[in-house]
């Protein structure tokens, strides 16, 4: 049966999905650098933040601490990159002002629209690794139009653990394949689909600038491989009216 | 200091502040009843329906049972009706499709209004002892603009156990003061202030027809007392525009 026929809520990745993490990261770091006289190489200050991220969350998938929300482990992370590019006298407000980036990113141009377009048929919400709290003012401050918040913090699990995805389609009353993952990395549209969601494929080529080449959906049988959120408005059958 | 200048998120049961659950339920089961050629006082098996919902919870809360979403306990109460009131030769999608008149429930008229108002300034979301499939669902028919489902389901725990309201403002990285319940119910109210959440009344003198009186806000010093969405907004800064 054809995917649109058959889902009946689409969940979203978050970050390089729905978000340009690295544009909206860096544009905030230099203001911030800018107006505080502190230099610093800030686009490589936003890599390396993102690059702590995937280590931290798995030493909670390993089992080898207990689950924290990801606005923590930015914040440890952030703290390790200050004393690394040797940041002196930052203030706790300031600090909090720094984490709290990653509430305040901004949408790919696309996402609005073809959020906006989805919802109208289908339940509509992120499975993401960010807690309720970031992704709750994010989605207010860039006007995503989510139904329900779902990801680490409701599951208590990590992408791509199985149960951060099994537990997202359970919290709707929802089989796996009545649920659909959009996310531009195939690592987590493979994990998705293991558990039984359905997949679709939005490639986001900007997303690491020139520092690494973003993921393809080429070698990968997604049930939609498009390049945005209109794409996947188009083919799961909401029309633009 | 006022609690519109404090608090940044508003949280709000729904069963009788949100919904009129009364004239929903019995309205849908009316209907089915005449349908379906059975014939019962329709009414009083709303009522009994809604009866059998505080004693199904308090098993939980109790500790006597593990955490069950409130589909669950609607659909066991169901079942204990349907044989109570002798009704016969029901399919499994008939069950289904009664039991979810739970997710159908109709906003009294002031709803949408003022929460379209209060969602400008502050983040909304109920803290319903509903589960989050139900509380979407209710949302997406009834255009409830909600920008995070909370309560029982990403609590673990039902109202009015304490964990229920400083979990959900937890999970919005917020402080209780910073989270203001609005309710029907005394009840509710008191457990969430005794938490540390602000509170507002809202009169719903037709929660329960004329067969019990509703809750009045005499007696108890709530931050706001009034009897509409409308009146919430207005007090809380939320102006018309």
């Amino acid at each position: 049966m054809a995917a649109k026929d058959q889902v009946k809520a689409l969940v979203f990745d978050v970050f390089g999905t729905v978000v340009d993490w690295r544009g909206s990261v860096s544009r905030e770091l230099i203001a911030f650098g800018n107006a505080r006289g502190l230099k610093a190489d800030w686009v490589e200050f936003a890599d390396d933040w993102r690059g702590l991220y995937q280590p931290a969350m798995e030493e909670i998938r390993s089992g080898r601490r207990e689950f924290t929300i990801l606005d923590t482990l930015h914040r440890e992370n952030l703290l390790k990159l200050v004393a690394k590019y040797n940041l002196k006298g930052l203030a706790e407000h300031e600090i909090e002002h720094l984490n709290t980036i990653w509430h305040r990113l901004d949408p790919w141009p696309d996402v609005v629209e073809g959020l906006t377009r989805l919802k109208r048929r289908y339940i509509i919400g992120p499975c993401s690794n960010a807690n309720i709290g970031l992704a709750v003012r994010m989605a207010k401050r860039a006007g995503l139009p989510w139904d329900v918040i779902l990801g680490a913090e409701v599951a208590r699990a990590f992408k791509p653990t199985p149960e951060a995805y099994l537990r997202s389609a359970a919290a709707l009353n929802l089989a796996p394949h009545e649920v659909m993952l959009v996310a531009a990395h195939n690592s987590d549209l493979t994990a998705a689909a293991k558990t039984g969601l359905r997949t679709a494929f939005v490639a986001r080529p900007d997303e690491y600038g020139s520092k690494r080449a973003a993921d393809v959906a080429t070698d990968h049988a997604w049930d939609i491989a498009t390049d945005s959120f209109i794409g996947v408005a188009d083919a799961m059958g909401c029309p633009r009216r």
